[in-house]
């Protein structure tokens, strides 16, 4: 029987997301649990891998289990096993077809940013932080050049693995509440340290060090040396994959009400 | 001089703001903070001490210093010896009839509750949690009865120093926003864990353990043994005092856009 389960953790305390000898990943914490309910080792596939520090508001994972349980007992059971910041959000029964990451059609990001002169301190670790102000329309009026199919080789971590760096960004989404900044992406893929090099650039055009054309420039570099430096994944969240409907998998978890 | 401080926290890590033998208080972090900054030893008194495990947006302090410096190199300077989880919003000189706590006309809370089958992650020790659905109209009615000058003795701690257990509550206002509630609390003083008795009583009549009108009885009776356990302090916000306005303090500090 194939299972997929929906996941949300705060990664601050975490070497992100895949499995490392150290054990400090939320992988690592997953399966562990997973293997505590199940009294078998299990292993798990996951949508989209987070990078150190990053948050999972609805990471999806699948696995094969010849264990026959009550789907609910898949979500308070392995919820026991798990520490407080990670938490399982649902269980499903898939069919052997599904596939975590290769059914997914897109990917779905959330950049939450403090604009403030005083660095985060409550929600430290959970937010971005800015102590300049920003300029909404020039980001605006950048973010819109990013929409489309692009070559994002300027976005890409050295050691990013995708086979392409050419990506199609369906939506970026700029909005603010008081004193906090909302950054929404979806894509139908992106490149390692993609989301944190866009916002790298997206707030040297906010704080007006560049104009908001300066983003074609650096598109068509397609070198990473031409963007900014990688911003701080503090205020990143996974929203989580997209499925095609057929699948009938949960498109939110609630934990999407918290953030700004 | 006299210098007034607002203080922000996530008050997960530490044992509550007093200081304790352990150093492991949010007072022992900043007057630490302090110390290093100004170089003497600085005692600091708050506006409202907060339970371990309680956060503050907008704590104020106020101590006395011999110190002529910048009045934002004591936001600035003194951040960079605060812990991540700490940080002073703002630094304003008060005249010497200035009082944080006597100064202060009224004290304003939020409880920030998720209401979910899954217990919190992401947002852990940030929100109380409950599993039963909350009904809003149960709950409003029975807060419209603690509105006005009560006698609270079934709500105060047993190690509660307050001189009296009359207080009148100003303001109780209940939102929610998707799965997260957001109870607002306003009085001109508070016994000690009154917020989080309260909390408890309200849970129960929002789950229908009780009708509205139990609240009344509980009152009635000034006993602790006529209420709901305390509740969880993981939700719980201090939002800051209130001071009359011809002392020139903010009333707010960024960090009040972040909660649901």
């Amino acid at each position: 029987m194939r299972l997929a389960l929906g996941v949300s953790y705060n990664g601050q305390p975490y070497e992100g997301w895949q499995s490392q000898l150290s054990g400090n990943t939320v992988q690592d914490k997953l399966e562990a649990a997973l293997a505590a309910f199940s009294q078998q080792k299990v292993s798990t596939l996951c949508a989209g891998r987070t990078d150190a520090g990053v948050h999972g508001l609805m990471q999806v994972v699948h696995f094969d289990t010849p264990l026959l349980r009550p789907i609910a007992s898949w979500v308070r059971g392995v919820n026991a096993f798990l520490p407080r910041d990670i938490a399982v959000q649902w269980a499903q029964e898939v069919p052997a077809s599904f596939h975590c990451r290769a059914s997914a059609v897109a990917r779905r990001y959330v950049y939450a940013l403090l604009e403030s002169p005083v660095r985060p301190s409550v929600e430290g670790g959970r937010v971005g932080w800015v102590y300049r102000p920003l300029d909404l329309v020039a980001m605006q009026q950048a973010a819109a050049h990013l929409l489309g199919e692009h070559d994002f080789s300027s976005f890409r971590a050295a050691r990013c693995q995708a086979l392409s760096p050419v990506k199609t960004m369906t939506r970026l989404e700029i909005s603010r509440r008081g004193v906090y900044w909302r950054f929404e992406f979806e894509a139908n893929a992106f490149l390692h340290h993609m989301i944190r090099n866009l916002m790298g650039c997206l707030v040297v055009i906010g704080q007006g060090f560049q104009p908001p054309e300066w983003i074609l420039e650096v598109l068509a570099a397609r070198d990473r040396n031409a963007a900014a430096p990688t911003f701080s994944p503090d205020g990143l969240y996974f929203m989580g994959p997209v499925y095609p409907a057929h699948w009938g998998l949960p498109d939110r978890t609630p934990a999407y009400d918290w953030l700004p």
